[in-house]
């Protein structure tokens, strides 16, 4: 394949501890992580809890990042800003810290002036001036926007922009995504229930947050799909999807970081004012969903 | 009036200047509104480009702010975070500059975890440590989200808590906050198109863009309001309107940029992705509204 | 005033007995009704489930409503339909049986393509053919969707469209329908709990279901709007709105008819697939706020 | 396979002549469809135009029908209702002209009240009462709503309720209707660009406007799916996709109509307030979609 990255890319935790940054926790997370063969990974996203860390701490971050990915997976630095001019600091922090690509959410705040001109201009200047290749963050769940594969394919000429992730779940949008960009631009799903078609319908990978919790099944899903057994693909989907519901929808990061601790890695603390779920019911269920999965998620260990 | 602030408290454009603050230009503006009888003024808010500001740099803000506002009016600094914890900083640096009341747009990041109860665990961290009171920003068009009433009446509660701001258009919504809350509780709208029948309903004040540019003629509808006269008063909301809309949802801070440099104060540059309208249709349509108004703002000078 | 009709005009109740039309029941809540100086009535609107109705039906309803209703008072018909066709056949029933205009919904089913132009050819067309005035019945909280008021304001010009229900709670827009419209058009509001300000805002009158049960107080309100007693038309604004909610947002039109009944009126079954709530819990909020208003209700009897 | 109806099955045009049914020109469409395999038809579906027509046109409909539909196809009949009692009505009425199943779209006018509970009790009667077995439609695009695999998997236990149809265009959804739901249950999605993947996913069908004209490519890809060659289903999709686009978002139900009557089939007048693309352009942008299709719908010519 020529694509320059691909796979399963997980949106990896921000462990907090006493309301700061563990970055040893952070670095554990990726002893076990590195032994599934991940594409890659997604530092300061929105699991990674971007919009609750400073400009500071997303560089410490991709400097711990930096020391415990091999440099035969991708780095995607999140570096999404509202403004153009914040975009491309952070772009130079990432691309100063060792990051591979600058992942960069869509602006939103300003939203009745969000017009396709103006993401297109916000995203070629930005790739003007980022010394990394810039991905486009489509976050539809996080911006209540939506960016058309018309601006997408126009960007994707510039020789900087090398892909699009995309969190929205219309899979007639994705496809136009793969149809109107260059052989060799990448389009990732965000959203881990419609991996499996959208592999289906030509994506590249995926970068959703249970790929911290499950990147193994996620890898064997993958993996099935390319051998052309499509039953079993469908099969392990069927897995994937109740617990990346789980963390996403129903209790978004909060229930991530309480599922990781579960499963014996870091989680850690939110940032308000996200919380973890608290109950015990919630609690029991992760660990049961966590249980399906114990048998796939233990063959890299 | 009990109430500890009211009135016209235009949300004040932030003038760039080669894409650096230009803090003449900022403080020149207060010239003119000084001396029209303004209930005060909001530092970086949304007409203010809060999203494109650092930290830093609205600290520079509030202190410029501090010296050109004058102690009989309200002095509100926008400090709205996604986290609590950036929330409770920025509330610290606008005390230390000297504002009067921290306004804070709830957290919509994470939208599908933004509830009543999570807006409300935030803001009483939040008031905890603010040393100055807080007001709560509804801010509707740029979250898409809205606080209900009960939420915002149980964190009337606070001490520390003094007001909210309301961007959302619903009349009724408006009311409820006005009944749900104590005698010295402050609600103001932030759509200038409808501050007369908000004035009915029983709201403090208004905190609208347009009072960058049309100050005088809503302190004039204001009065015709408190004087009984409402005849008077929908003739000046009707005059008010249109420039309003323009200057939000048709061109956006670029818009009310441009008619602040039209109207002989300073707009100056907006950061991208926002832009000014460039074509000169657009500029004549901003001058033949400001004309509509312009004996009206002369009153004061 | 110049205006053809305006006031209260409720959208009353139709009354199912064993799933069929109880026209006794229907034409005895007129009794009362008629001691109120109400504007008119609504026949066939939405919380008299004219979905729910045949066109059978409602020419049976409009022929009885004839008959109660004198002809100081206007006879509104709702005759909205999906097809131009249908809206003008049943406006044909709505004329032949008395009625003295015909209410028309926006159609909206194939809402990809309602734009303005589909609309106002809709409209110009059933106007056409109406024996009886078209009044536009801007239904959002039905339809979904909201006609501007330029397109209003364009049909305003035909001579037989006579004024504009407005079901959203946008008061600019309320504002743009009177102002874009001659002298002499009528414009409604369909949302009980914004009737005060949009008296403000110079609306000419009122449809909304709580007046099956409120007719009086809120014409205490209307009178107190006029004679220039804001304070009281506030208050009594505030007595009306909670109500209100009841019978529309929270349990609609099962509400409403349970309403009716513990007021000693005749509400009856509803039509599946809407319900009666059926808890005595609801039952005791619904009797509690019909205390608030039963002084001044009894104002007429 | 155990499944008593699958495949591709359109919703056919209703052709109008001077505003009325053309029944000849109607029945003139099946001679090509009934020489390609597919699953069946529906008839007074939304693309038939079902809320502008009568229930005696539809009788008419459902009567001309079964003449040309042979009984090795399936014959849907449309009879959605707002009322459950209408609802039931037409299901009779389609039992009488021999309808084999009635597809009944969720009720939604009265949008506030229309819980899973209201529907689950809707369905309940409507299959209780149907001379033929119910297919739930869950008709998004029109009705605005969306109803939750929990309430068809509950529906599903009903001896008389036989699948779903699905419009929205979640794949998790659509892959939760199926692991919800018996081995007999059928589930189609409405949305011919996402049928590939739906497939992909269980579904068992397709009910969409493009299979008026590309009945022959669908049913290609379909095959090429079942035949384990994704590559080939993945690129007929592509084929699809645009024309499928042209006849629901972008020109509705009259650009449908006028690709038929391009096509050399009968589409025929819609009635308003719905119309046909008048200019040159549309015409020329649909002669060029159904070009690229010309050779695979000659297949079985």
């Amino acid at each position: 394949m020529s694509k320059p990255f691909a796979g399963v890319i997980p949106p990896v935790v921000t462990p907090f501890k006493n309301d700061e940054l563990d970055l040893e926790g952070f670095k554990a997370n990726f002893i076990q992580w590195n032994k599934v063969p991940l594409g890659g990974y997604l530092v300061a996203g929105t699991a990674g809890e971007s919009p609750h860390l400073s400009a500071g701490e997303k560089e410490r971050l991709f400097a711990a990042a930096r020391e415990v990915i091999s440099n035969d997976r991708v780095f995607l630095a999140g570096i999404g800003a509202q403004s153009t001019r914040d975009s491309i600091k952070l772009a130079k922090i990432a691309g100063a810290q060792g990051a591979d690509y600058a992942l960069a959410l869509t602006p939103f705040y300003f939203r009745g002036q969000m017009t396709g001109e103006a993401w297109e201009a916000h995203y070629r200047l930005l790739a003007d001036n980022s010394p990394i290749p810039v991905v486009i963050y489509n976050g539809t769940p996080s911006s209540g926007l939506n960016i058309s594969p018309d601006t997408v394919a126009r960007l994707s000429e510039h020789a900087n922009v090398a892909g699009v992730k995309c969190g929205a779940g219309d899979m007639a949008q994705l496809r136009k995504f793969v149809r109107l960009t260059p052989e060799d631009f990448v389009v990732l799903t965000g959203a881990a229930a419609i991996y499996y078609p959208a592999l289906c319908m030509g994506v590249d990978g995926c970068g959703a947050a249970v790929g911290n919790l499950a990147p193994a099944t996620m890898i064997a899903m993958e993996r099935s799909f390319k051998e052309g057994n499509h039953a079993r693909a469908r099969e392990l989907q069927d897995l994937i999807t109740p617990l990346g519901g789980m963390v996403t929808k129903r209790w978004g990061v909060g229930g991530l970081k309480l599922a990781m601790d579960l499963a014996g890695r870091c989680g850690g603390d939110v940032r308000m004012p996200l919380s973890r779920p608290g109950d015990e019911n919630a609690k029991n269920i992760l660990l049961a969903a966590l249980a399906n999965l114990a048998d796939l998620e233990s063959a890299y260990l």
